[in-house]
């Protein structure tokens, strides 16, 4: 089986929609504009609705041929403006999929450009004196489809959340405390409009990457949640990224960062573009240093500037560049626990000591900028010299990389460039709120983006725990995505079932977050999943929960199937200790009797007590000691 | 194969020592007072010591026979003090197994009877006139064997942490945000004795529960865990549960719950008790219905006070009572979203409501004081208003019963009674300290016990995850004891492995508030696994972890056995990309030239960048393109 037919088979696996899950559109004001939702039946009839980042994969009746990618969402819109042109694009190389010069095996790599060869598309760019970026349109006052888009998709479908309103005290604790975030009731376009002309929010969007469903990043959204996938040197193909691809957004990806390295890794990227609706992020600096062969000093300007280009060409909407860890920051390193942890900021610094030279990425930033506006790619400025360990946290090499990179978002800026700033790592629970502190004093108002953190170094084999506590907390402190972390974290390369561990436990950061934040639509999941908990609505319970199937599995673990799905208890406490179940009876008692509850409670219920007053009865038995 | 050949079997599976670890012994003031904890060898030569919760199971030189149950830690402290006496023992009954009455299966009881009949012990109580509890010890400025105990285990062997101490900006980084809390340096059996008379700590050690080795639930001291075991009407076994209670102090349980409500509770009891090393709770009302058949309103207080003489004469260590859920408060439940969904407070709501009567455990509140006094039980004073959603978080109901529970804590300690304050539930992140302030303000510094809290409601499958961001939060605060919540919660009834889970996710949670409180000796553990990680001693890094056997086991699974675990990289990033590899490169570049490392940073490294100036080359290898 060649790649391509192993990639349309592993898909296959992942087509079907989550349980009673259907997928909706919120029409916009166009005719092609309509944002995709998960609407989910409940056994009472009504339904819940949620933001949905599964792409057209959950949805039945697109066709998808993995050959060819996905339908393009955007090319339309991106045509229209009138402000680009397709063009030749840079020459192919055999170095863009990795290997040492002399060492290429030339039939391979031709194969594979075979079976990519339905992927390829011309490159588009900037007309010569445009930008065009979703900075630079909202900054001259224009609302693009991308920004109506994406207020549609940070709404949702408000409406449904109503049935959980109305009660005065509950309401005011659905308010959460914002820290000082901003959240409407409702996000209108010239919402987002205003959020990217500030830079408080991207809309990470390549114009080579029509096929992406726009999202927003900012700390006035939904907290976004990134997972990485990318096969290494050592293990994993091209076949199984496209394939952790679609299961990190089944599960709730709002992005995916390709971080492959090995051989191959040009193809791997068109095969994941071509097949992604979410923004696709990339450290291009890996790919730049497989062109050395690995040799970190053998890097230069043109070797990593041709490579942006060739990766900006393929649709990627996001780079890390590690652009503020500058030569005098790596000796603030030497005294560390952990030294550097990042590879892009380990590979940096290598290079910068062995020519004693300032950062390529640093002198070269505007020249970034120039080639990042011509297809808007938006700047992650990576944190090369964040903390690998508690010890390390928040000390003076992190925080000096955090204020350069808090100048070169004023330079981005100044291109119309879009950015966010990379953060955390390892830091303890009562160091996060500095670094949210610092990111916000000198960072402009940027989108936050941070790995974890993870609060503790001890648990390995369970980091996206320890992570998804940090990871709760600095997303209610205003970081706008959170970057996962999976189970195999520090001990190998994760596989499908880590990438699904590492999301679920990061939706649950991110929702926590919001909660807290107060979204307007966070919180009606919650009241939803509750209210058919204590009506012991069972499927939807499994539902409306992060992971439909390991509810019901873990359910069912213990319960006959059929029968217990319409239980009025579970097997936690039994049909006697269900507080629940008590509880609603108390309620029935009240209902039946024509009272108010309260009033019924206030009553007291005397015929409860004659009922009890006629009984009473012998309840020892003696039996014979041991 | 009869119950206690299979518990005897199962246990024989857990007692390996964990990796790379042996039992080492604390030696206190007299022969037979020394504290068990496990000291890890590392492969560098050094070593590393934990604190200990798995009694003798790991302790090869232990001979353990779970038919005659643990050898006695505390018996001689307890007669030398001449205070207490052995008794008859109430009579035990049909009733105390389960079953309503005329339906018991006399035949199988006397069969568990005969089974269980090595692990009888005549009860002990205190002399009449007497107060036997370690609150009335410390009270009077006696420093019990106990409490040097506790105060030795606290500090554990704080030497191995020597090694990390020494740089200067680190150390104030190290003393983490206690809060209010007060952690010494070093804890002396005074002050233990001082915080168990202030009310600040308990120590959970009932008379009858010699085998207890003894440990301290205060803000003061280490954050604890509570893992709950036990059967329901469903499903389980004794044998299973016996061994849950030896897995779950294996891997960092403080104290466990028997929250058995089938059949066989009172043997089930027995067996736990008997074997068990950790302090045991209960929450007697459960088997208190047992007796009624199910039957809420049949509750008496004589059924009642019945039922807690029975289990204080076994040996629980402390007892959760729900004695602050009111009559005048259940109707403040009433526009809940989850009513009331503690089990032992919806029976009691149920019992009020139905006789339309103040709780039985209210009125009846200083004569349970006289029987918990008579065998030092502790209180841990039920929150049977908790909230189980976020919609009911913080709301009236909850904080009028804690209010209450501040009120029982003053009556209970004028009994010199030991007293704890169950918490949580659900409760979002921006409402947690509202909690934490509440409970401080109302209950006079009494340690507080909280149930997650989980943060969000929406994630059945993953709750130990969601609770565990709660705990964090709460245990750095201020919370004493972290109540543990399984992947199981609101689906059904934990296995092995889910009870493996839960506990690793509160480990973390406990941890990650030690370390942001600063706890003296919490950090070690980081810098010692993060010392581990940078120097690739990766099995170090395994057995310094919190769960050896699953991080060795994700290691493997992507690398081959013998040569990863001396390798310089790992199958994360592979070895081209190994940002610890290249920053020890740089390191080792310094040390072999002779140069501090700060120099040899600063001074550029000339000889690297010749190096680089004799080689370039061509990079760019031309290819048919597709």
């Amino acid at each position: 089986m060649n790649a391509p037919e192993k990639i349309a088979q592993l898909i296959a696996l992942t087509r079907e929609p989550l349980p009673a899950s259907a997928k909706g559109w919120i029409e916009g004001s166009r005719a092609d504009l309509r944002v995709p939702v998960r609407d989910v039946r409940l056994t009472h009839g009504r339904a819940a609705s949620f933001y949905d980042t599964s792409g057209p994969y959950t949805d039945p009746q697109a066709a998808i041929d993995v050959r060819r990618g996905l339908a393009s969402v955007r090319g339309a819109w991106i045509g229209e403006r009138g402000d680009t042109e397709t063009y030749a694009g840079r020459q192919a190389h055999g170095l863009d999929d990795g290997g040492r010069p002399g060492a290429l095996d030339a039939g391979r790599i031709d194969a594979l450009r075979r079976e990519a060869a339905g992927l390829q598309r011309p490159p588009r760019r900037a007309r010569a004196g445009q930008n065009i970026t979703q900075m630079h349109y909202a900054r001259k006052g224009i609302v693009t489809p991308e920004m109506e888009y994406v207020a549609l998709r940070e709404n949702g479908r408000l409406e449904w959340t109503r049935e959980f309103l109305g009660h005065a005290e509950r309401e005011a604790r659905r308010r959460g405390n914002p820290l000082g975030a901003r959240l409407p009731q409702r996000v209108t376009p010239e919402f987002v409009r205003d959020e990217v002309a500030a830079g408080r929010a991207i809309i990470p969007a390549n114009i080579n990457h029509p096929e992406v469903e726009p999202m927003a990043i900012g700390r006035n959204s939904r907290v976004k949640i990134n997972a990485n996938i990318g096969n290494s040197a050592i293990t994993s193909s091209i076949e199984e990224e496209v394939e952790k691809l679609v299961w990190a957004i089944r599960w709730g990806a709002d992005t995916v960062m390709d971080l492959s390295t090995g051989k191959h890794i040009h193809t791997t990227r068109d095969w994941i573009l071509r097949n992604s609706p979410v923004p696709i992020g990339t450290v291009p600096i890996y790919q730049a240093l497989e062109k050395t062969g690995g040799i970190a000093e053998d890097l230069t300007w043109p070797i990593f500037r041709d490579t942006l280009i060739e990766q900006a060409e393929q649709g990627v909407d996001y780079f890390t560049i590690h652009a503020g860890l500058r030569l005098p920051f790596i000796h603030l390193t030497a005294n560390r626990v952990t030294g550097i942890v990042s590879r892009g900021g380990s590979i940096m610094a290598k290079w910068c000591i062995a020519h004693h030279r300032e950062s390529f990425l640093y002198t070269h930033f505007e020249e970034i900028c120039e080639i990042m506006k011509a297809y808007d790619v938006a700047f992650s400025l990576g944190d090369g010299l964040r903390p690998g360990s508690a010890a390390d946290a928040n000390d003076e090499a992190q925080f000096a990389e955090l204020r350069t990179l808090g100048e070169l978002t004023q330079t981005a800026w100044r291109h119309d460039v879009q950015t966010m700033i990379e953060g955390p790592g390892h830091v303890p629970l009562h160091m996060i709120q500095a670094n949210m502190d610092e990111q916000i004093k000198h960072c402009h108002g940027a989108p936050f983006y941070t790995l974890g953190p993870l609060v503790i170094d001890c648990s390995p084999g369970y980091d996206h725990i320890a992570s998804a506590i940090g990871a709760a907390m600095i997303g209610w402190m205003g970081t706008a995505m959170l970057c996962y972390v999976t189970p195999k974290e520090h001990l190998g390369l994760p596989g499908r079932n880590d990438v699904k561990q590492g999301i679920i436990a990061y939706k649950i950061a991110a929702h926590a977050a919001d909660v807290a934040k107060g979204h307007p639509a966070a919180r009606a999941r919650d009241d939803a999943i509750s209210h058919a908990r204590f009506e012991f609505r069972w499927e939807d319970q499994f539902n409306l929960g992060l992971d439909p199937d390991t509810a019901r599995g873990f359910h069912d673990e213990t319960l006959p199937k059929d029968t217990s799905k319409t239980a009025h208890f579970c097997s936690m406490c039994g049909p006697k200790f269900c507080s629940m179940k008590i509880t609603q009876e108390v309620r029935d008692f009240a209902a039946t009797h024509g009272l108010g509850e309260q009033e019924a409670l206030r009553a007291g219920m005397d015929e409860k007590s004659a009922e009890f007053a006629a009984r009473g009865g012998q309840f020892y038995v003696p039996v014979q000691s041991a």
